[in-house]
């Protein structure tokens, strides 16, 4: 099923980043502040010479086997006004119309499912809606995801770590764990609630618990890289986008029992890497100085009852 | 990575299940009542005997590629008594013992991926202490998934069905497929909540939406089966008990912005297919006659905050 080989590429892509990362020492560090050289061109940008322009700041781009293509509209096109999301949503792309922009940069998929492929949804209401409603606004969309997480630093980690203010606990060698002050489950949930616009988390432990070392991990990086970070750092807490029940929540349920200090806190998917695409506009904007870059955010779609 | 092949094998199968499904009016019908013959040895049972009872009942037992597998022990032990669950968790083990049984007949995994391999969990302290504790009490752990989920009718359906009180609305040709009397979405989801003992749920939709087709799909089948059955189906509601965000919450939620009276309820996995564990209570009992089977549920793992 294409579905698999969807979830597989997805999965093997966020690993080889897992890795790379654990290996990180070995390498010279990259300070935060460093990006790569850039021109701008003159004239007005098209889409493709914006993600061009983009590329340039990527290590190893372009990736021959990327998801990060074009999905709907022409690279050829002038751009009018770019928004950042999470999710290229029927409502975000009624608000990019709205906002006069035509260029939607989103970090997830817009077809549902990893690799955008559309053969199975022709004729499908939902999809048929959607793609003519792009087409009568004549946005196009552009999934920025790999190398978002390829860019040094992860693009997503330093917009998360700076909406949580944690930005100054940031080690280039080590970039998933971040190494605060002493503080309670409690209080890092709520503080990550807050700082992050989350109704409600789910979460695994016990929320008295004190927590030094958080290892965090947004987006959802499946069950194995999730567990062996745990196996590798054993921090206080993992704090992730999303899991399968199957796995990692397992493997902490058991911790619990044998009274390993070890908690899972749940954000919900788009909630945990919002701040990525946040952050994209203070990074993107001096890039493109003609152009208004602008996040909208698509939010959590669950309610809870 | 093993992990990918876990998961492609997993919604491999989930897949292939629903396909046989929605072609079943092409094969006879098969009565709710329907059983293969089976002759319990008269000896004591070994686990391995009750195994091959069961798979008398399962057409096309044995698999040649099944994740039905013993994860722990010896098939040659004598059963002293039987424990069916969804997950053997730690806390199920420790019951287990309490109750003399020596049989685990999980649904999910036991060592937290798809297929249980434990090579990458070596010295992994928290595998380390659940094998541990299945030898000290001499616990042997089958998993019964792939083969229950291909009983006629499905194992896990018919429990989720007879739990929820809508076994009369059971339709062999669309197993899938419930018609209710015309009821609202927040009936239906405090109806769930109440008889499936769930404190709480997810969901994308209008509560005051009026239902009838609703679209059963307990587990997590993956985004594209949930998708096609959409679909295919047309329900006012799909209830599920996980999803990946990315694929059948967004194509939800794009459903809802163009107004499509398509709603979503995520009641969590191991809620949601709990029940379908406790009915193979009532239906292997009588076929060992001798043995004790109790169920033991393993319960949602997570709290919200």
């Amino acid at each position: 099923m294409n579905k698999n080989s969807e979830s597989n590429s997805r999965r093997k892509f966020l690993a080889t980043i897992g890795t790379a990362m654990t290996v990180s020492t070995l390498i010279p560090k990259l300070s935060v502040a460093t990006d790569y050289s850039y021109t701008q061109p003159s004239a007005n940008l098209t889409v493709q010479q914006v993600i061009d322009l983009i590329l340039t700041t990527i290590p190893g781009a372009p990736f021959k086997d990327t998801v990060d293509t074009i999905k709907s509209g022409d690279g050829q096109q002038e751009v009018k006004g770019i928004v950042t999301t999470m999710f290229a949503t029927v409502d975000v792309i009624r608000q990019t119309a709205a906002l006069g922009a035509n260029f939607i940069i989103g970090h997830e998929p817009t077809f549902y499912s990893h690799r955008d492929e559309t053969v199975w949804l022709e004729n499908d209401p939902v999809f048929e809606f959607k793609n003519a409603l792009l087409k009568k606004h004549g946005i196009v969309v552009w999934r920025f995801h790999d190398y978002w997480h390829t860019h040094r630093p992860d693009g997503v980690q330093m917009g998360v770590l700076t909406k949580l203010g944690w930005q100054q606990y940031f080690n280039p060698d080590n970039p998933r764990m971040v190494n605060i002050p002493s503080t309670s489950l409690d209080d890092i949930v709520k503080h990550a609630k807050k700082s992050l616009g989350i109704r409600q988390v789910r979460y695994i432990g016990d929320l008295k618990q004190s927590c030094k070392r958080v290892a965090l991990m947004p987006g959802a990086a499946g069950g194995r890289p999730q567990i062996q970070l745990l196996q590798k750092e054993k921090p206080d807490v993992l704090i992730v986008g999303e899991i399968s029940e199957w796995e990692t929540a397992e493997y902490i349920r058991d911790a619990q029992s044998m009274k390993l200090p070890m908690a899972l806190v749940v954000l919900g998917h788009a909630e945990s890497e919002e701040p990525g695409m946040e952050w994209l506009v203070s990074w993107l904007q001096p890039k493109v100085k003609d152009v208004k870059v602008t996040h909208v955010p698509s939010h959590y779609p669950f309610k809870e009852v």
